[in-house]
């Protein structure tokens, strides 16, 4: 519990008590967290953050006491905000609700099983004939014999076979999306392709009390495991930090839960095995050991860092930014990806924040094989 | 209206009709927009996009027509999602009032017109003793005779008189707020500085329907103009564009309004008289003109660019960029400022975003005297 100060005069006698302790100011402190090896954005903020300390320190005790009064008034704020937050909350999982028929007839009309009438087709606020005529053309191009120039992303594309005009539903919807959002990008490797070929939906399940949301990823029968789908549960909360209660910003994550997955025989794509050749120091004899180690791929998603159990422990520093950068995700997934999921699939919805606000998180599944020398296919 | 197609098999007879029109891709598309003058992002972002409608373009024709059905989805999404953000809308009109008496004793314990009770101001989350602590240890530097080490910027505050031990409530509490906010501190001039340390309030009415907001900044009498507090009125809409619905995204600023300030005589900082010598051509005899310009100040806040009459007629590119920022720093005085003070004022609540996110306002109010020779002071 804090201390209580008269207000009135009492500074004298405080100012006549004081002792001569050192100070450590900008400079000093510089110095000081120089050697400690932060970064050069956490010094300037400790340095600023001692600043702001020192010129609160040196205000009058009866003014320090009114700002400690102001804060008592925040505490009362954030208390009000948190009630505030609940109910947008409350409001976000009734809304969940309203547009869930229209998630369903997307994955319907992706998959194949449901034809959308001539009505449904209509998007009275574009100009269709733009893109028809562009159709057109660009199809015209590629039966052409060839000897016109031709840009390079053409020629390129002119490697995959054209799609079947007969085709059902929308082809590798959900992985488009996945090659045209960064962040999921940047998570998928070349051997998750095939698997996310076979990505047919994603959904959001919203959770009131505690809150929180899953997130679900629906699967056609494949050759790489037996779950037709895999889960991802995210549980927030909605209450002022008791410690910090001033840092209140509204719900947050603060744990995940992913799933287990059933890989097939030899088609885990998260584990690698390394074999390692040792030779004996003195012997000089050489023997291969084999390794299983974790490989880079967008299925760690559904194996997060365990949270420990009890949530008032810290985590490790590198442990608490690969859960940030999950949260994030997570968070992305639910509030852009499965609302949008035609404009990520068109490049519609594409702006640079898809590109920018996420940047931090490109090395967050680090690779772990660092001083492997051969590198086979996964053995399950 | 977009012209409407018949599912099943007719690709084959539009790909025979095929023209062999010319297609723009990505290397002559770069060369035409590099003469354009564009920047690099800008091109980027075109070229992708020209790639995203060109990959839709050489798609079957029915799988376009079912991508055209997800759209019309994607429009039955953003109309029932606006709605959920009215709903939000007036929940926090609902809560401002909930938070109002909290802001109205804030502005009394800032002015001194109310003296918080002992138990007003415990802060029973927080160690009181190191604040103590320090406070003594800094006031004790503060009467030492200087022979001492001291670090930088105790040496700059030294010049700076201490602070009545007796004052009235929390002296310069938004002036403060002002410089230690990197988006406000930007609009600040030195000429400005005397007259935000009158600033005595800043408060938020919210509107229903037509939603938006009113900035109230509320100031002590002054020597510089006769208001006792200046408005700037934002309107928002929260309804998706008719020509782009899919890109809605939520309520948005869309227009804004100031209000006249009473300069006293002499005292208006939003202008300054330039002086020009003028040579005559033949004569060679020199002439002296006086000519009123908009000076660099924060009050040009209360000045916004006037907004067309027409709301579909679009911007000059310039006036829409100034709009933007000044829309960008009224939501954030709304968001932030007024309901965070105290922790923008002992710098508790400053973190990298007040410095990121803003940045690119940097120079949203530039100077316009390029060419001045002399600049006296501002005469009303």
């Amino acid at each position: 519990m804090g201390t209580v100060e008269r207000s009135g005069d009492d500074h004298t006698s405080e100012v006549e008590s004081g002792e001569e302790e050192e100070i450590v100011g900008g400079g000093e402190l510089a110095q000081h967290l120089m050697k400690s090896g932060i970064t050069r954005n956490e010094m300037l903020a400790a340095i600023t953050n001692r600043i702001h300390v020192e010129a609160l320190a040196s205000l009058p005790p009866n003014v320090r006491r009114r700002i400690r009064a102001l804060r008592t008034l925040q505490k009362e704020f954030v208390d009000i905000e948190a009630k505030f937050y609940s109910e947008v909350h409350a409001l976000e999982c009734k809304y969940e609700k309203l547009y869930k028929p229209l998630f369903e007839k997307r994955a319907q009309i992706v998959s194949g099983s449901y034809e959308p009438t001539d009505e449904e087709c209509l998007n009275p606020w574009r100009d269709e004939n733009e893109e028809e005529e562009l159709a057109r053309a660009v199809q015209g191009a590629a039966i052409t014999d060839g000897t016109e120039k031709k840009p390079a992303e053409e020629e390129v594309k002119a490697i995959e076979p054209a799609m079947d005009p007969n085709v059902k539903g929308i082809p590798d919807f959900w992985y488009t999306i996945f090659r045209n959002v960064s962040m999921l990008c940047e998570m998928m490797q070349e051997h998750d392709e095939p698997i996310l070929k076979c990505l047919q939906d994603i959904k959001v399940q919203m959770h009131d009390d505690p809150i929180g949301f899953t997130l679900e990823f629906y699967f056609a029968p494949n050759d790489y495991f037996t779950n037709t789908v895999l889960t991802k549960e995210y549980s927030m909360k909605c209450k002022p930090d008791e410690e910090n209660p001033l840092e209140f910003e509204g719900p947050e994550i603060y744990s995940c839960k992913g799933c287990e997955i059933n890989w097939k025989k030899g088609k885990n794509v998260t584990v690698k095995t390394i074999k390692k050749k040792q030779k004996h120091k003195s012997r000089g004899s050489v023997r291969t050991v084999t390794k299983s180690v974790q490989a880079d791929s967008f299925f760690n998603f559904f194996s997060p860092p365990a949270m420990p159990d009890d949530p008032n422990s810290t985590l490790a520093s590198d442990i608490q930014a690969l859960l940030t950068a999950d949260f994030e995700i997570g968070h992305y997934i639910r509030e852009r990806v499965v609302s949008r999921a035609v404009l990520l699939y068109t490049g519609e919805g594409l702006d640079e924040d898809d590109d920018d606000d996420y940047e931090e998180e490109e090395d967050s599944y680090s690779d772990e094989d660092s001083g492997t020398e051969e590198v086979s296919d996964a053995e399950d």
